[in-house]
């Protein structure tokens, strides 16, 4: 049988590393950016449109789909796949840090450094106990309780092909004393969540492939907290592991975060893949790679684009020109040249754009949400090309200096 | 030079007829139904879709562009086909409908049975004047004029194929004096229009080609003031017309006014191209045909879509299901089976469909809108075929018990 994760390649002046995973619905080109299903659709898209892009795995939340429709409604409709109409991997996460993030309040916005959104506030948490957490429902108003087996229930009925193990995603403010105890509660749930995976042996959809679990790694930005979490929950069973919780205050600082993590994981797992939660600024995805990180999730290219943020090669301004501003209003010109997006192949101007933005016109949410998919898709691509290649270095310095995806391979 | 409208056969036993419209940007395959493209974008749609379905123009909006962005924006952008990047056909309405939608207030929905909506109520009329209407822009609160020439000269910039004279439209509830006065009052600003247009010969887009003035047959539902409308503007040099205004409290004075009008056309004017504003259910469209109607829009197929009406061949239910129903929640089937448009032919569900409602997701209005202008979109080829092969009785029979598009021709 093929192993879970088959590297081709490592660069050899870093931990990166290209191969594929293996999974029940297929495989998927590492590293990867994992595009958000949240609710059982990636926004505006359809899951061909996605594929098309050069995805092979989707991210689906456990905490939204538990709520709305339920698992047991889309596992009577044939599991999240046939539901969705997804044929390639997916990955669903715990819950963990949508039920969490209501219980911190508005500073586990800071745990991804993200702006707060509605659907990851709303709601109330009743109570974190041992046995898990009880909160309020943002759909129904009611009480829902969700335990690291619940969270495993829930994914085996999604038919996830990747669940993540339940976990407390602690945020930056909390103090050590908190952290440590936290971390270590989280390492008794993922005893938990391997317990009832190993029982139970959920299948990944109707196919007869096998689930397959990840922990996650906690312990914040401590060191030897952040280390010793990653070499417990890398020495446990599960087959692949996740960088969670705090990753710190600025970038210096989550990279040496994962920096920790990743050498960790060198040492007691290094064929293990790495899941990095949350994680997806361009500069991030690069660095990312260097640390040997397999695959990435993140809101950011598609929530922003919903917002009229659109990727462009531009360090300066974080990657990102605003779509809404009134000097776009008579640019005629598309997003950036040469880009083999559905919206800039197509002619679509900067200055059409604006104008559907501010209309409130659905198209326009669409157009750059496929546009940002396409350039994160493309920058995955041409890191995975120049890790095979052995020329890593230079492609990673020219994305730095601003190179359009696409171009980097040549140029390198 | 070829005519405006090819007729390439007549069905013997009505008025029906199939052919082409030639204009500047191509043909289109008649009778036709048109998408609204209202500001500029067929919501939550990219043109090449659109086109893909079988679609071969569409109508974009004098008075909403005229608000924003401005016909001169779009003038110096390129011009509408530009802009929007649409290459086939546009028709452009004349702002009539919408300017006095806002002076007769909700009444004004009596004049297609449409549903009120936002933006064709938001704003205010400051007064009607023999020179044009003075009104309120809906976006920013100021004042505005919109004279006939106003109109032409919007379409000019817009660079339509098609741009219809502006017109009163005249609701079902005002008196038989009020309608006779103000269908006189229309005939003089045609006069203006066609004026304004001859002087200016304004071009459609950047192609070369000429743009073409509809003239539009007011007269409310007094059959010697809507015959003897028709025959006004038919008479003149305008080489196409639209039949507008109040056609009635239902279906059945529907069909009885639009006899009236194209029984004068098929006398004094049998080659110009008809164009019947804002019709276009099932039953509607099949009627409109067999009168004679060469082009319909109408703002049902994408605006249900977009409030969750799915159309299904069901004449018991006016053709169309809700799948924002609770009873959706388990329906583990397609909208339609053997439908091959983008919603159906992917597998999506009913079931799931009604889950994306609740939860608002974009992907739902999308998934909707294909599935219903596809519906149409077949339609009208079967309607065209019925027509060309002499079937067109077989065929309209067979919509109205409730046949799917795509299998009348075979089946007929």
């Amino acid at each position: 049988m093929a192993p879970l994760l088959e590297i081709h390649h490592r660069d050899p002046g870093s931990q990166a590393r290209t191969g594929v995973l293996n999974l029940a619905h297929g495989q998927v080109r590492t590293p990867a950016f994992v595009p958000l299903a949240t609710k059982g659709t990636i926004k505006g898209l359809e899951p061909r449109e996605v594929a098309a892009l050069g995805y092979d795995m989707v991210l689906g939340n456990t905490f939204h789909l538990f709520l709305a429709p339920g698992e047991e409604l889309v596992r009577e409709l044939g599991g999240l796949h046939e539901f969705m109409r997804w044929s390639d991997p997916i990955i669903t996460d715990s819950g963990g840090f949508q039920v969490f993030s209501m219980g911190h309040g508005t500073v586990a916005d800071e745990i991804k450094g993200r702006a707060p959104t509605g659907s990851d506030r709303a709601g109330a948490i009743l109570g974190i106990e041992e046995e898990g957490v009880r909160f309020r429902s943002y759909i129904d108003g009611g009480p829902r309780f969700m335990a690291p087996e619940t969270s495993m229930e829930v994914q085996a009925a999604l038919g996830s092909d990747i669940a993540l193990a339940f976990d407390e995603c602690t945020p930056f403010h909390v103090t050590r004393d908190y952290t440590e105890r936290s971390t270590e509660r989280t390492h008794r749930w993922l005893d938990r969540c391997i317990a009832w995976h190993d029982e139970h042996q959920p299948l990944a959809g109707g196919g007869g492939g096998r689930q397959v679990l990840y922990s996650i790694s906690q312990g914040g930005v401590y060191e030897d907290l952040r280390r010793a979490a990653t070499r417990h929950i890398a020495q446990t069973s599960a087959p692949g592991v996740a960088i969670g919780g705090s990753l710190g205050a600025d970038k210096p600082q989550m990279y040496e975060v994962v920096s920790w993590a990743t050498a960790e994981l060198d040492e007691v797992a290094p064929d293990k893949p790495r899941h990095l939660l949350g994680i997806g600024e361009i500069d991030d995805l690069v660095r990312g790679v260097e640390l040997g990180i397999d695959t990435f999730d993140c809101a950011m290219p598609t929530r922003i684009g919903r917002h009229g943020m659109a990727l462009v090669p531009d360090p300066a301004r974080r990657w990102r020109i605003d779509l809404t501003k009134g000097r776009m209003k008579r640019v005629n010109e598309p997003i950036m040249d040469d880009c083999p997006c559905p919206a800039c192949s197509n002619g679509f101007t900067r200055a059409y754009l604006h104008y559907l933005f501010s209309a409130h016109e659905l198209t326009a949410l669409r157009l750059v949400t496929l546009h940002n998919l396409s350039f994160i898709a493309r920058l995955m691509a041409d890191l995975r090309g120049a890790i095979a290649t052995g020329t890593l270095p230079q492609v990673a310095a020219a994305v730095r200096a601003g190179a359009a995806p696409g171009a980097l391979a040549a140029a390198a």
